[in-house]
């Protein structure tokens, strides 16, 4: 199978309240590396797995409402824990309706993702599955 | 299928002595960063695919023994050809044998495992399968 | 499965004719870092997925007649677009021909590559398969 | 002049109160990694710069109030702008007060010092100064 | 002395025509990954060295012209040797220029630069100069 | 000032052997990746710092009695602790005499080296100074 991967990046704050997470349970935050990874059988007939460019801006428009921001305060994320894992599978799905919506142009060709936050240089967390 | 993967090194001395390995058969040694990844199919009610305090904890435990030696003398390796591979497999075995005995507190949820170990930066192995 | 992956890396120039390609239509150029992972099922009686040694010779063979080039003029590639993804299925294939020839001296045990190729910090694309 | 430098982490929370920080005004966060540089003339009897043991305990025991912590809630930093840079200068002074009390057993040998803290994969800030 | 970097790339072909350059005389590229280090003594009120949204935008400014080009065709590089310490005095004389022209908005606290190329994970040049 | 920096590394055996060093007193290794800088104050007439390939090479000549070694059997080495600051000045003068030795055929005008050590992710050490 072919991959293309594109990597953004957001810093948002977060609490994590329960006593499950530790010292993480008040108000903290993190730099998220966010590398998303479409699959696909074969490339189409310009060489691609997917538009790198197309791939980008969906990456971003994903990330955007994020951005700069206070989790806490993102109204779907209204009683959720939004850990590194609970993200990665939030980026998934929002870009899975991204090319659901024919916005990576793809013809159907992604079959599945991968998208992984890289949350030090120590721990890391992904999300992979079929389309 | 969700993923959380910590890091560590440890700095060891070993000896590959079979003429397969030219310059390698003396003593010699190597940083190894070791990556440990926990598969899990869902997530649990607090968004975790396993306690990441715990998965360092436990990472922690299995290379403890073998930081800072010789592994020519460590005896459970005795007769072995301690190749990076060879490691990989230890350390998977190790922590599966931890999550076997409960240190990662998952409930069973955690499937799969994936153990790399870079040696260089521009040569790694790992080793990944199902529990 | 175990895996060992070594790397590399080729500066090539290239042009990507088409207007999908965008600012990437004329002729530009990039370094490419070249992962490319071996996997077997079992470790051989030295405890190896594969002789390393043997792996980066192969890759290094492999990518020789790519080192310094304009890809544009490589008989090869002609009428191709030598897209990331393009390149890594062509280094897969060229490696798959190097085991089968016998290069890495595996007695057949590896079962499955991946070749991936970093075009910048930011941006990387692989082909995995069975062999 | 010979260095060893050490590395750690912070996830912490803060907002930056003016409009010149534009979409960062408000509560966001960051993962701050942490590299601590120690200079010396000369190394000593043992061939060392520093106990690096004993440098990372003094990273680790600086950067221990600021763990996850939201940094607009630390009373030193109340009616600062917990900038990089400043959280930069900030570990500086804390590490130089570690040395002065002796915190590295160093006998005064450490001249200088750099405290660098990268807030993605893209951006960077450090101070460097003599002691 | 404080400092602020920031990153972006170019992905350009060049030819090196001097017999000096061995396999690298003819039409090969790079990725160029450029960090762009500025240094100021102080602060300013903000807690900044720079505003780093225009360094980043100066950064992308002075790279544009590059994007995706062939250097050979860069009317101010003829009869230049485009190496990667060319480019890196280069992208710091106009980085300085806009930093003069008032771009980066520092009245005139950016005492210092550092431009950095790295042109594979193994090999990269800087230049560094007071202003 | 201009610098260009290669990169190579090694993997060794060594002990400690002082109470200093705590758990590494005993026989254990490291991957030691050496990162090289040479710096001049001008660029020659084909634009270089050095020849990068001349320094790649004696970069590779200075590591070559020292790959896959026990450091402690070294001659030169004897007496000595062979701490990452220590290699690091080895390293560097090995290099300062390769170059005095005309193997950079820079004519001189290499100013200034800094040899750097990286020995895990987290902990690096380096020797900078004029020649």
């Amino acid at each position: 199978m072919f991959a293309v991967e594109v990597r953004d990046h957001i810093m948002v704050a977060h609490s994590l309240p329960s006593p499950v997470f530790g010292p993480a349970q008040g108000m903290h935050g993190a730099t998220f590396i966010v590398d998303a990874a479409f699959f696909t059988e074969d490339l189409d007939r310009h060489g691609l797995v997917v538009d790198i460019g197309l791939a980008i801006e969906a990456l971003g428009a994903t990330l955007a409402p994020l951005r700069y921001r206070n989790l806490d305060e993102v109204p779907e994320f209204a009683g959720k824990f939004t850990t590194t894992e609970f993200l990665c599978r939030y980026v998934f799905d929002a870009l899975a309706g991204a090319i659901a919506a024919g916005r990576l142009n793809d013809g159907g060709r992604v079959r599945r993702m991968r998208v992984q936050l890289h949350e030090s240089h120590t721990a890391r967390a992904w999300y992979e599955a079929d389309l």
